[in-house]
């Protein structure tokens, strides 16, 4: 391991203990493997993952049976690296991509890496994430920035990403009409990124008024109250659903025109009530987003090149002392997204 | 218009007047277009939409309101072609796609002529179908077929061509692990098509002993009872649906690895519940299949050389007059197609 | 046939008789099939192959033996209608998408209307163009323009389509990385369209300094002397050709990473010797692309939201009775495009 | 490492010194790395890469600078394992898919692990290959065979997956039409391949009239005399050339219909004339293929099932000792495919 001169022997780290309960603790500095850099944490975005496993504990099936450190939206500064690594990375600002696939079962091999079932990723019980000084990461997955790019910004490439992965499965192109159900944080990357890829028209609907005028802010073609003003039927070609409500969704899955696609990207609902002879009939393709792969360089270029404004989406920063004061951030009227500074 | 010499001006034909109800009439013979033939019907298969307008008068929107001709799945031979097409045709066999798109609207120019808003379609009211002697279609969708296909053969090509639809849309290929639900006649041609495309494993889930029975002759890899064998998890490249029923769709999208595909083909059910975790983390395909585009010069090939084996699907025969027990005869125990020959 | 008041019976048309020899003719303003409208000619852009058909005569096997209107880049206004078409749309200002595809084919049934072996386009012989004052052309192919598209942006469309297609086939996304040999109007407009597809980096190759230099204003990332700097070797996602120079489309495969995408829009060379270990060891995909389907609403919204800049392409205007004056034009040193305003 | 209790220390090999000069010497039985498995060899095919290496030293950029072992298409039986294999492996039969890549780099990420930079390939410089007792790969791509393969079978799984990436890459579903331009190991190979794949027609096009017969016995529905029977023009979905022949190679891509694929296996020609017109006015595909991914699960189906017949290709056995001569007889007339069994 070839290391910058800086680097100590122990951290401090905000670990869950239980739902609610987070603690700071002095904890060994990671070693990276031979294939792997250690990084100095910049920014960390707050999830709603992150939410939801600090509130109840688990996220479905991910349980948090033991401490665990929350935080997977980062990146930061290379201050080592493993022993088959060019070490003249030392020194270099990256985003870092939150996954360890196996990379040699079936689905890895066919580049669907992130459907790997070996998969080990932040903040995933049992493996940690970044709410703490320094974090590890295979060398291919510590994406170099340019230096335009701000802390913040590199760490919410993560959530960009989920973006790009959706506009990717939805089929948007230049010129695309877009339908984007939830104007949170993910709906307004979502709408960006649309936007980036060239969609012609892109409809943001949502319940909320001043969410609606945020969306139009980023460049929404127009905003439907989710309530009282259904989507044009048959006439969009792509449907994301950023809010996980059944209702959006079938509202969403009306608008498509045929063989239209609606990517589920919003959580919450273990089933919904879907109408089977709208897919049928148009022959939808309805599915979700597990992650992404192969994002981070697009998510650099359109973020550096001006095309999608991240800096406008935080609405507050903490150190890593208020971690749990930065979970609790979320769901104060107006916020979108939390930064925790390490 | 060219015409061979034996054409009438009239014809019998089987109408459907109301649920229930069909009565044999005395009709005109229809005068081709400029760019169709005019084909005497050789034999008609009853497919479960007929006997469903036949049963309930209706299908969702589409309503039997004025007396209707039935059937849909037909051949015959051309006696009569229209100004522009080559009158060479006349005397040949052909098998009948029984669609007529617009050709000009924007998913007839994207090659998705079975999405087209302007379709006409055989037996969908108010558009006469096939239960009688003659009938017109689009020259270019009057498919000439070998001499050793039978009329029943070249009748069920049009379900052969739901088969090759669902395949296609399921993405199998050599080597692909297929789950059918369902051993009705769709899915028993889901089935061989499966086997045709090269699937090395299909399996086939159905409550019904002896429907599992006839799957495996023909030449299911497995089956399961639907109601006490579920299909393995996480193991399956696609999954056909041919019986409608939310618990199998259910179980099937739990069958599939991640990204595989759910092609939904059986009809019955308005609304299902879909476990959207399941989609998501899996990224699923989920789908359905709304007729079909460009399938009868492969089925034509599948049943010429002999992969597909339709002739053992026929288990009754009826002539015009019999329609009315013909669209009685599909719920008889052991039925799987029957046929009426004009 | 419903027409606004002003259509004469004649109109002026700039006829090539033969190579080199055009001459001003009146002639029957022409009638509107049922499914077709009448357009007065707005702006028409002068093509590579006008050029090509005024100084030679011929492009390959299509031969000038009758006299024939030249033009196939414009646009105008509807000022009738055929039986079939709304005549609402009367007074409508449109783009021309200048073919008339089969529809029924096998090529236009798979959505490659494009491809349709009995297509008849504009100013390709015997089919008249657009240097004259009235033209028809099917109603769908017809695409309404927004206000604030200029007439010479709108004629600018159909290049620009060319661009659309050529990035879509080189599977340009956000992020990529593009090379286009060639500087001309067809690889301002390629290079324009990449960057509004997302492209990441743009490099142009092209031997005359003012083209690399007019294309750095267009947004190229990097240019390239074409004689003296060979583009970086397995680096470019896709390689556009825009020039038809065999040794610029060697040196473009070589510059291709593994499984890149080379498209062959120049013209001018019947054959060239291509690498074949370059296109097998990296499973490169080499194409073509022959005119474009579907890109007219994509090109208005590139325009019309300010992501492709036309009107700067426009080096000249003429008369109708200038013809042959524009056609001459395009060799002048600095010379992009020319327009002709019937 | 786990071991059966049969492994020696050193083991016998045939090593290629320099062109024409294959020495047997006893080398190390090489040791498994942790993620991989060590395999007594059965059955190794001579491919014409081996051929070339022995008569020439080198293929293009690859020279034999050192001593190597030959031979790529192999199978065997497991007889040790690393440390983070499962032990139960041991005593398997397996196929051996003889490739190394880095499973890190872009390519690989995207599941084009066959176009890894780093790629290390049996029987490459200066990885050594399988002429020889005793050989390693990783665990995943030793693929379990089914008892009712033969150890000629298991070794000729790797030309069959060659057959399936090619025909794979020209897209040929059932009902495809297919000119197959060759009527060697790999034609012959391709020709099955692509009737198990579904296709309608194949024809094989061969100057020498024993492989016409030949490629008849196989299943073609049609032969051409390369010399004097050109293909149909504008007729063929797929063209796969199995020879490297330029003037096949161009009159394949005059058969091809609009927007078909050109598949170039064949190897010999650095370069070739190609009719860029043709390839831009019909749109083509054309690309060739370098090794494979993921093919081996479907060609053990393709062959364990009867679809494909590998037997019939052995045309002679040779002893390891008997290395040089195997790879001197496949000049012999009537030969195809020779094979060695260790």
């Amino acid at each position: 391991m070839s290391t910058a001169t800086a680097v100590p022997d122990t951290m401090r780290a905000a670990v869950l203990l239980a739902a609610g309960e987070v603690e700071m603790q002095q904890l060994p500095v990671p070693t990276p493997a031979p294939d792997e850099v250690l990084i100095r944490v910049g920014s960390v975005g707050v999830c709603g993952s992150d939410v939801h496993y600090y509130k109840h504990g688990r996220i479905g099936p991910f349980v948090v049976d033991s401490p665990l450190i929350l935080g997977h939206e980062c990146g930061g500064t290379i201050v080592a690296v493993g022993a088959d690594v060019d070490a003249a990375r030392i020194g270099q600002r990256v985003a870092i991509e939150p996954q360890r696939p196996c990379r040699v079962c079936a689905q890895c091999s066919a580049g669907r890496y992130n459907l790997c079932p070996d998969m080990k990723f932040y903040a995933t019980p049992p493996i940690d994430g970044s709410f703490c000084k320094y974090v590890t990461i295979q060398a291919p997955f510590a994406h170099p920035v340019p230096d335009n790019l701000s802390d913040d910004e590199v760490a919410l490439l993560e959530p960009l990403s989920v973006g790009i992965a959706a506009n990717r499965k939805g089929n948007v192109i230049p010129g695309s009409k877009v339908l984007i159900a939830g104007g949170g944080p993910i709906g307004v990357i979502a709408l960006q990124t649309a936007l980036a890829f060239g969609a012609a028209e892109v409809v943001v609907s949502d319940p909320v008024a001043e969410r609606r005028d945020l969306a139009l802010t980023f460049g929404a073609t127009g905003v439907l109250d989710a309530i009282t003003e259904p989507p044009a039927e048959g006439y969009f070609d792509a449907f994301l659903d950023c809010c996980g409500i059944p209702s959006a969704v079938v509202s969403g899955l009306g608008a498509l025109r045929g063989a239209g696609a609606a990517v589920l990207v919003g959580t919450g609902s273990d089933e919904m009530k879907l109408p089977i002879p709208t897919i049928q009939n148009g022959e939808l393709i309805v599915t979700g987003i597990f992650r992404y792969t192969d994002t981070w360089p697009a998510a650099i270029h359109l973020v550096a090149s001006g095309k999608v404004d991240l800096k406008r989406l935080v609405t507050g920063h903490f150190t890593l002392e208020e971690s749990a004061a930065a979970l609790e951030s979320t769901t104060t009227p107006g916020a979108l997204k939390s930064v925790v500074r390490p």
